[in-house]
């Protein structure tokens, strides 16, 4: 069924109060998920929140957890999740972290005890609207192997970017470290395909093209040992450096709902105004996307994108004529609300 | 022939000197270079001062720049090169990042008109050593075209990343976004060999295997348009908002080395102490490295290894034993010393 920005998100809010959220909370919370829905991201949007929910009273995420935030340097905070639920903990993080960017020029805020935290996408935004460059990124459950390992050690850590484009569309990265989702690996088993042997490994860390023993094995990263790389340096900055788990510490969601995650973020915020005003960069991103638009094309019927493009034309087309939510997804949320 | 490291130094800061650079300049772009050689990045290391020194003569490289830099913000720097040899810049630029970080917990620097500033792990391994984690890019001439393009647009862009680690091998990770070097795709054509259709495309933007088609096109990114992504991204932050050119307006020196590349970087510096102290610090690195090391291994008599690894091992020997050096090269620099 098709709901309008505001009905998604009033639904949102009601259901994370309904999950016992307090109210602000709950309106912080939703604007991730509803962006995220907007974007066309939606197995990172409000469906999130039947999930998060059933860990409320498991007590795997507490639903009103005191949030802290330590400034330790003029330009730099240290973030306290106290395992509160990942959106509320990410927005309370960037507003940290903006703040110091505003005052300083660049600014950041390393996260830790906090949970799945949505998309990296709809934070760039929130940031790119104010006139912030970021970096953004978390770890994850382990779901990669090290290159030349046979087990699990290490997320599927997204990593994203953000650049303002003052009067235009924003340039923005939100990416996992992976070849494809798993979801991509099922989809070639159920047609009886088999899969580039980049795709993923057998569970002895050997590549394969069956997707059945890929199911079994680990993604593998983009571009081999280079994307095992960024996958450990996210890590390392989301997880090691701020004081959260990282590796193999990091708990699974999955398999144990009612354990605190204790999962890391990290977020960068450079405010562009200080190297140059609005109309400046308005220009300078006009003139590289034009850039990038013109390529002749490999495939005449194929244009030639910017990262993020589709989503945020999803985003300006769904603001407009509303947001097809499953019907299922819909009773639930409903059935959350009125809880409250 | 076989060199002490401070044997290499001093031919490097002579054969600097010998190219118009002044005494103290020298010695600050001997010092990423040589590093770049002990660490076994001979492409990226003294044999560069050859190429550097011959667009002296021709004005595309000004040896006695007036490089300033402006703090726009308490922790942000813009940095003009003016011209100046890359790693000269890159020094000045590294420098003003670490104080801003010194003074606020993180800081950055963003670099117009600069030129090739060798490769990135020297700087990462600079800050690691005094304790400050980095993510340091610069661009680069075009190689590489966009996802779904068929001309060379943007850059094969370095990205880097450097971790402290007290008392023991920081974890550095320097790389490039394509999948493989142009030099690999020359291999392969020399032993008759075809190339995995992922390295490169053909010159209509086609993904190819034969290794001719590919060095007429255009390298491939690593994860297809997640690479693509990246490589924009490095663009926008060491070309666009620092001031510098970006895509196709960076100047190729080796089509013309009598002009200005106004090539830009970024160095972003966080100080670690800030987020605990190095004993926090040691503790964490370690279990982290411990963790990566014990994974069991796909092939028993291949190691799991961390990103810079082997690199740090090369210098440490290096470093006791003394670095090999091409003949040729010393009597390349031995000459240029003797313009001095």
């Amino acid at each position: 069924m098709k709901l309008s920005e505001s009905e998604l998100t009033a639904l949102a809010r009601s259901a994370l109060h309904g999950a016992g959220l307090g109210k602000e909370d709950a309106a912080c919370a939703a604007s991730i998920l509803v962006t995220a829905d907007l974007l066309g991201l939606h197995t990172h949007g409000t469906s999130r929140i039947v999930s998060y929910a059933e860990r409320v009273p498991l007590g795997g995420i507490a639903p009103r957890a005191a949030i802290s935030v330590e400034r330790v340097a003029p330009a730099l905070c240290r973030v306290d999740g106290a395992n509160g639920m990942g959106p509320v903990v990410g927005q309370r993080a960037l507003a940290a972290a903006l703040d110091c960017a505003r005052e300083a020029g660049i600014g950041a805020a390393f996260v830790r005890a906090s949970n799945h935290f949505g998309p990296i996408a709809p934070y760039c935004l929130i940031a790119a609207e104010q006139g912030f460059a970021t970096i953004i990124g978390s770890n994850a459950t382990t779901t990669i192997a090290p290159t030349g390992g046979a087990e699990a050690r290490l997320g599927n850590s997204p990593l994203g970017f953000g650049l303002p484009h003052p009067g235009g569309r924003p340039i923005i990265l939100d990416m996992a470290l992976s070849v494809v989702a798993r979801a991509k690996i099922r989809d070639a088993l159920k047609s009886g395909r088999v899969i580039p042997e980049t795709w993923a490994t057998d569970a002895q860390g050997r590549a394969t093209t069956d997707p059945r023993a890929a199911l079994d094995g680990f993604l593998l990263p983009i571009g081999g040992y280079k994307g095992y790389g960024l996958a450990l340096i996210v890590d390392l900055f989301a997880g090691l450096l701020s004081g959260a788990a990282y590796l193999t510490h990091v708990e699974s969601w999955s398999e144990h709902p009612e354990r605190p995650q204790n999962l890391g973020h990290f977020f960068i915020a450079i405010d562009t105004r200080r190297l140059g005003n609005p109309e400046w960069l308005a220009e300078r991103m006009a003139d590289f996307v034009a850039i990038v638009h013109d390529t002749p094309r490999a495939e005449a019927s194929i244009p030639v994108r910017l990262p993020g493009e589709m989503e945020l034309d999803t985003l300006k087309r769904n603001r407009l004529e509303g947001v097809v939510i499953a019907d299922d997804l819909h009773t639930q949320l409903t059935a959350l609300a009125a809880r409250a």
